[in-house]
């Protein structure tokens, strides 16, 4: 019962009479319990995994585990007794099942509103977005992502916005609220080329002091002594399967990882402390997709994020670290069956996402080619009849799918149950659930976090934990 | 900051220079950490809600509290910080996704087995189940479930057997090893009438002493100063849901909650404390149903058992209270639309299990029947299209279903698929998930648990809270 000895000396039960060794700590499964506790959250670094069902932590884990022999960091930080954790209520306003404007305005806002809004409530009041008050508060700002920056989740943090398509005008409302570090991909809401109004709102950036990258090379270049933004695609970045198995985009992408290190080298030596969002966005896109190897590895580069997150804290002393997803999305799972491990670890195979695959094709592919590119990018060919199934949806044979972030109208779901006789893996549906969903902290202020929690109560704990009164 | 002050003047840290008034417990968010730490857990009380997904227990939750403005007693305790969290990594020897037999051998022998066996390693070797292990510590044991009493998560607790299947030995094992309550369904593997060998095993435990119920009349008339052998259904005992909805049920039937009380007071007095193990068979059996309302209630069930574990525990002070599942089945969530809040709230309207209502069909049933049933069962007609596409699967105009526990190979997918469109709840599949699960610990011996385990650690985590040595 050596475990048990710290209690049995030092518990609070027996405080007042016999305290006999308080500082026995060897008992490790308590760390959690002495971290932190005493202090004030100076940083506060809230991570966002966008609609990560909690099959998507899991497989992620169990991926990494099988083909490396080490699981995530984040379920390192359980089983190292790190955080503290809770289940967390997602809904909005409007539904059970939040989707990603509503869900970043829940923590950004701290009062829910109706799904498509950005801190604007059902009756139309605005609700003072939690980077606004912290700047307020004196404290460094910022928000990094794998999506258009101007996109719900960073933009829930960040501004005011009936509407979250409005993301022309919320790449104005950044330059105008001064944020110090605003990272992701976007440039289609910022370039005189692109935009719809013509005008050239980097300029603006660049007036008021701001450095701006493009690239890995310029970010890396940077100073960390003046404000950042970095727009590093038209809208989202690449998905970090294709990144990683591209020489090109690997140069010039950098990873959520990278955008988060250089986020917080930029802001960790500001006096009154920063706080940061990071969120890996196209975990939502791959779920939506039913993509399950653009998943995974999405899941894993906001997985390496979060060691960036963790290093700095656990050096650093004064961040509470929030990882969390907004919704679940999909519930995707590895079914039972006798090949399921062979199956799953086909996975391991997979070079590109469905996406890339799939808009190799068009009306003039035929079956063969169609069952090469798979042996090259799954491993594995699709038989003959499966290639048919694909090909009718590009020669008109078969109605084209629709869906959200499915611009070029792909046949995802065909694809992915093609690919589920392979890698058993199934989804309920290409959109976001009602599940309640994970939810970790780490630093000053995790003492706050109750087994269960609603969206908005992140709100008014990262105010408690950085002791800044919620009076604006 | 009133919440922090415990701990800005108790804390850990400052122990030996500053305690002011370490009783001070008004900051309730620390319940769980100062409740049964340095005691043994001289009772425990394991609760199992069989291939419950992340999704059921959320689901049921969220249903209580449309409904009743109430949710859960489990996720209660979570509002309440009653009690310690983890995930749980549930695969067997043999696969990433367990079944029933493999998961309960995991805490019952400590040992991983391959699917389908009970406490029998991949190299034919044994390993003692933990009630034979309690039974020989001089403690109580027993189980309750919905299922056989002979199925595999009871039975993963009790024996050793290469074969899941073995029921009808298994019955006769549990006799020889003398448990003290067994309850549940499985007459056929009990009575001469309907075993193979026509071999009158009840008249076996009458002989030994057991007091046998076999109506809830019977069981509530039980003495509890003889062992008790319940059996209350050929196999497994009705859905919830059917039952609530049938005054010839609810009067035969006892609930889990119900089964669970009476061995609870079966075994309380017992000077060396009792094991008990309670589940909840038939969440998984709607599960592989994909049978929404099935699911729900039959959570809902647990959950009245949970309750009814925890008044105990709570006012006994010496019991461990451990609630978990053994696997996730078919990841259900509410799937996100502009009708999400309706159609889940529809649930609420459905009086039957999809097993009742497609029992009722036969190849002479009409479409118009069908839709009149669903109109009954479900508060809402199938269209003239459904129903037909109903009817197919009986006229023999499209194949049968498959799966398990569909002993009549009834539609479950193709009514699953259809009422989708009315209750918004999807699922990834009809079969087990390889997703690590939640787990809730109450009581001593609780604060020895990590936030992320493997199944198999319960079993020596039950031993060292129960201060057992493992020599056997």
């Amino acid at each position: 019962m050596d475990r048990r000895k710290f209690f049995r000396n030092g518990s609070l039960f027996t405080l007042g009479t016999a305290i006999i060794n308080p500082f026995d700590l060897s008992a490790s499964t308590f760390d959690t319990e002495i971290i932190g506790k005493n202090k004030t959250a100076k940083n506060i670094i809230f991570m966002v995994s966008d609609g990560m069902s909690t099959g998507t932590l899991n497989m992620a884990d169990l991926f990494l585990n099988r083909k490396y022999g080490k699981g995530s960091n984040w379920l390192q930080l359980y089983k190292d007794n790190k955080v503290k954790r809770a289940l967390m209520d997602t809904a909005s306003a409007s539904s059970i099942v939040t989707d990603s404007a509503a869900g970043s305005s829940s923590w950004g806002g701290g009062v829910r509103v109706n799904n498509g809004s950005l801190n604007v409530g059902p009756d139309g009041k605005p609700n003072l977005p939690i980077l606004q008050k912290f700047k307020k508060a004196g404290k460094m700002a910022g928000c990094v992502t794998t999506v258009a920056i101007t996109h719900a989740t960073p933009a829930g943090f960040c501004v005011n916005s009936a509407k979250r398509s409005a993301q022309d005008d919320i790449a104005e409302m950044y330059l105008e609220l001064g944020f110090d570090v605003m990272m992701g991909g976007g440039n289609n809401f910022f370039d005189p080329k692109v935009r719809k109004d013509k005008k050239d709102v980097y300029a603006g950036y660049y007036a008021k002091g701001y450095q701006i990258a493009k690239t890995k090379q310029e970010l890396f270049a940077l100073k960390n002594d003046k404000p950042i933004l970095g727009v590093f695609d038209e809208d989202a970045v690449p998905y970090s399967i294709d990144r990683i198995n591209s020489p090109e985009l690997s140069a010039k992408i950098p990873t959520l990882a990278e955008m988060a290190q250089k986020a917080i080298d930029r802001m960790k030596d500001h006096k009154k402390g920063f706080v940061l969002q990071i969120e890996s966005g196209k975990v939502d896109w791959a779920a939506h997709a039913n993509d399950i190897a653009g998943l995974i590895h999405e899941q894993i580069a906001f997985d390496e994020a979060v060691k960036v997150a963790m290093d700095f804290a656990e050096k650093d002393g004064n961040t509470l670290v929030i990882i969390t997803t907004d919704h679940g999305n999909a519930n995707p799972g590895v079914i039972y069956g006798k090949n399921a491990n062979d199956n799953f670890d086909n996975i391991q195979k997979y070079t590109n996402t469905n996406e890339v695959i799939l808009n190799g094709f068009n009306n003039t592919t035929t079956a063969s080619q169609i069952r090469e590119k798979f042996e090259a990018a799954n491993g594995k060919a699709v038989s003959d009849e499966e290639a048919k199934e694909i090909l009718s949806y590009y020669n008109g044979l078969h109605k084209q799918e629709d869906g959200l972030y499915n611009y070029k109208k792909l046949p995802f779901k065909a694809l992915a149950d093609i690919q589920q006789k392979y890698n058993s893996v199934g989804w309920i549906s290409m959109d976001h659930s009602a599940d309640y969903v994970e939810l970790a902290m780490y630093g000053p202020g995790s003492e706050l976090l109750k087994p269960f929690v609603k969206n908005t109560d992140l709100h008014y704990l990262m105010l408690q934990a950085a002791e800044v009164e919620n009076k604006f």
